[in-house]
């Protein structure tokens, strides 16, 4: 068969072509710029896609999209296998691909591992502290002892120059090794018997858990206290109670139509306890089209499922830094001096 | 930061590698089991991701699934930029991954840019005829001048045993050279005036195009007709009048929750002359739990529109040939010998 074959070029970048150029980029400013781009209307942003599986329970989720006028459109693939560490595996996984929009073709495949959704994730709630956080915070909450119960803690604390932190976990080996860990990174960390525990010293709480009933309900959550719910990204994922999330004097989510459906407001929304149409999203607070919080004593709660916005800025911009700085060897010519 | 890094070490086959491999397999029955295993209820096949593009017009298609029970599952990319070949470009390019079930780490990255989606593409053609084709298949007719045009061809020729082929194409350029190319590969060609004409005299018409007007209508067909609809993907494309839809006597879908969005059974079901629950899946048909054809005399359409199995099928293949007949420098260790 005479069929035209087709010659594909795409630049495999490693993980550690990806570890080498992150620290050189100012991922907060390009999030921000994408969580902007989305509320403005500027993105095309399909419904999540998703995989579910039973026997070990595991899901995959594909987020793409593009920021109309780009020159490339970004697929993410991320997974999450809760039960991998057992095998001595991370408990998530992934890649992203950045495509041509001109003409489709693969360009670069980051084989990041789902290394770029845990450092995405850990921005935007750094963003969401930046924009959200009370005037005075002098502790921190972390419900959770996993990566994002890492990430977001350092990203946030990079935001509001805070090192106390009371963490609570299911497991007291889990806690304990968050507890070194945390502390080799010059942070002070306190233990609390249970989430409402851990939470209601706390200015800021980050839950980061996979857990799908409540963790924190109203009498837990002080006034002024920003709550960062990261942890649910599904329809069955919740954290916080409905009635929490309807008490709440603001909430600010990522998405307005993905919260339809996934995350806290989604349990808040069939309950009845409040309308999607009662959330800010981010990217209208970080333009100033929306308030987010006007006080101090506000209790506020972000909800944050995960864009693919955000995958398209961290993917877009770690694919441009290897650019500039090496030649791929999947693109380079031996025949050719560099020019 | 003290996180723990994930170790993707995902194997990436080039397109040497695959093209290597594909003459080993036996992949008609693959497909067909594939189609099976589909239409009885064993694959999880969510709704088909898409991006739509404008300047230049061209899409980007996700398709995704797992057969229950299977070790792995599949997410194929393929995108189609129609004005590619003004640059020298195919115009269709992609991608497919194979993840693990069991703990979602990335296996095997199939950097295809496309191919496989054609090759199974036309082998779903040839399945379609094995099934459906009239007793004596004497000419065959396409629509269209492209690679499915070609493949197709080639593919049901190997079913079928027909060499005599009408072609019909908007351009003289491209009709000449496909009619170049397919007498150099052993087919006799003939050209068409119309879409129309073309179709008149031959037992099987295969309609490749991107068209989104219809090229045929009931006239055009003669008793006993297989036409394999192929070309429409999207709920834009449409290659045959609802009219001509309603009134054959059989219509066999490849999905039949997909062809009530997207081909040709779509616009028929929008246009009421045909409803949804009236076609056979074609994974019925070749399992005997649906008719099918069941005389020389019948009108029979197979519509199809490209079901995530089918690329499950080809991906988990070629992976499996191409581990089985080679170690990849991915997952060489210089420090062990091999086994």
């Amino acid at each position: 068969m005479s069929i035209p074959l087709p010659a594909p070029a795409a630049r495999v970048l490693t993980l550690e072509q990806i570890l080498a150029v992150l620290p050189t980029l100012d991922l907060l400013p390009a999030i921000e710029s994408a969580f902007n781009a989305y509320s403005a209307g500027q993105a095309d942003v399909p419904p999540v896609g998703e995989l579910m599986f039973d026997t070990p329970p595991g899901d995959a989720h594909i987020k793409y999209g593009y920021l109309r006028g780009s020159d490339t459109f970004v697929i993410k693939v991320a997974t999450g296998f809760g039960e991998n560490s057992s095998q001595g595996l991370p408990s998530y996984s992934g890649v992203m691909l950045v495509f041509n929009a001109r003409n489709g073709m693969l360009e670069t495949i980051l084989l990041d591992g789902g290394h770029l959704t845990n450092v995405r994730t850990a921005i935007a709630g750094a963003i969401a502290a930046k924009h959200l956080a009370p005037p005075h915070v002098e502790r921190m909450a972390v419900i959770g002892t996993g990566v994002q119960a890492r990430m977001q803690i350092s990203a946030i604390a990079g935001i509001v120059g805070c090192k106390q932190v009371t963490v609570w976990g299911r497991r007291a080996d889990s806690v304990a090794a968050y507890r070194a860990d945390m502390e080799a990174e010059g942070f002070t960390i306190e233990t609390a018997r249970s989430a409402g525990e851990a939470a209601r010293g706390a200015q800021i709480v980050v839950t980061t858990t996979a857990s799908t009933s409540p963790l924190l309900d109203t009498p837990d959550i002080a006034p002024g206290t920003l709550i960062i719910a990261m942890g649910s990204d599904t329809p069955a994922k919740q954290e916080l109670t409905a009635a929490l999330v309807g008490s709440a004097d603001v909430c600010v989510v990522d998405s307005r139509s993905q919260c339809r459906t996934r995350g806290e407001m989604h349990h808040a929304i069939v309950a009845g306890t409040r309308t999607a149409d009662s959330a800010d999203e981010l990217g209208d607070v970080i333009a100033h089209r929306a308030l987010g919080r006007t006080n101090a004593w506000q209790i506020v709660i972000a909800d944050l499922t995960g864009v693919a916005v955000q995958d398209i800025a961290i993917a877009t911009a770690v694919s441009s830094a290897v650019s500039s700085t090496m030649n791929s060897p999947h693109h380079h010519d031996p025949l050719q001096r560099d020019a």
